[in-house]
Order: C-alpha cells, then sequence, then structure tokens
C-alpha cells in the first residue's frame, strides 16, 4: 500500500528574472514570495499560501510558460504505476521527482513527501 | 476597498469526453468527480476536494490544454484594474468572469466569490 495527496501548485514561468515573476504572481495573489534559501541556485520561490492549502511555487523554466500540479507520494515508483495504469506516461526523472503528461495532456511531476497534511489527507491505494 | 483571493486551479483539457478527462483526474488526484447539474450544456467537472482547499475542476476547451488559476473577487472590475496595474492583460470577457495573461504569459480567470472562505481568507486591497 502507498499513499500520494494533490500537493500543490508549480507556475512555470519561461524568463530571465524568477524575482519579477515571483513579485507579480505574489502580489496577484496576495500571498508574500518567501526568501529563497540559495538565491544563486535555486529556481524556485514559494509563495506563503495558508499552511493547509496546497503550497504555490514560481519556477524559472526554459519550456513555455504554464501552470503544474505536484502529487505528492511516499513511494514515488508506485505512484508512477498507479498513474500509467490509468494512462499517464513517465516523461522525464529530474533528481527526487518524476515528470508525467496526463492523458488529457498536461504535464504533472511526481515529489516526494513535502506537506504536514500529508498522513492526515492523502489517499492511500492498494 | 475590494478583496480577492486565490479560489482553485481549472485543468483545461482540448478533447471530446470530459466524462473520460474527469474521470483520469480523479483517480490522479484520489477526489471523485461530482455529479454534473447540467450534464448536456455544462463543460465543467468538479472535483471533491476537502472544503478548505482550492477548488479544481476539469474543463473541456478548444484551446490546447493546460492548467489555469482562478482568482474570486467581490468587485471584479476592481481586481482586474488592480491587476492590469501590475502589469497584466484582459484578454476576454465571458459571461460573469474575465480572462487575464500575466506578465509571465499564463492565462488566469477573475470571478465572483464562489468559496465559503472568502471573508475569512480573502486579501484586501484599498
Amino acid at each position: 500500500m502507498h499513499k500520494s495527496r494533490l500537493a500543490g501548485f508549480i507556475i512555470d514561468c519561461e524568463t530571465e528574472d524568477l524575482d519579477g515573476a515571483a513579485r507579480f504572481w505574489a502580489a496577484a495573489l496576495g500571498a508574500p514570495a518567501k526568501p529563497r534559501t540559495d538565491p544563486a541556485e535555486s529556481a524556485y520561490v514559494g509563495l506563503d499560501m495558508p499552511a493547509d492549502e496546497p503550497y504555490v511555487e514560481i519556477q524559472k523554466v526554459a519550456h513555455a510558460s504554464r501552470v503544474h500540479i505536484d502529487i505528492e507520494s511516499d513511494d514515488i515508483a508506485a505512484e508512477v504505476a498507479r498513474l500509467e495504469a490509468l494512462g499517464a506516461k513517465k516523461i522525464d526523472a529530474i533528481r527526487g521527482w518524476v515528470v508525467m503528461e496526463a492523458p488529457t495532456g498536461q504535464r504533472f511531476c511526481i515529489v516526494p513527501v513535502v506537506s504536514a497534511e500529508f498522513e492526515s489527507r492523502a489517499n492511500s491505494w492498494e
């Protein structure tokens, strides 16, 4: 048995100006940008959303701008297999996470457990 | 003064099979699809997410599949003006909502207040 849960949304921005992108989205959504732990290296800026809501992060990307879903799981291989059985395709594996594509075309990611609500809110799969 | 808040995420699917798209995403996210009130007319299927989280809906669309953000507001015109001042562009007005494009390229929508958490969680703008 493993578990998974909709963890958050990543706002992928095709930009050289990650801080500017984060400023726009922080102001638009009324959620302050969190300080980056490693500004020189990180491609992500988190927004300070209510703790019990899915996370929202701004990511600097080289592909076209979009929004993608993150699913967190305590067993990434099992979750990828479950989603493949539903019709999704594995696209790539990047460090600790896996990029998949839905039958409806959207890319999404399977990531390790990150949210405090995982144990209480995740779905269990046989 | 008006208020706004990140209300939810719409999974736009370029498909003729809205129910099939909803079945995939319901299974992927572990959130049952809600019955459609008007299956012949509606282009949306809601997923039954925890009540205090942003809503997630599957929409049948004619454009390429993507995911878009809905911002709810008690004054749509004022919210559109606020976002234009931040650099977003108004793209279209469809019935009661407005489609905008972020400076980073993503389309998103400004919609009337829909969530029970609006009064307690919305941001106030002067």
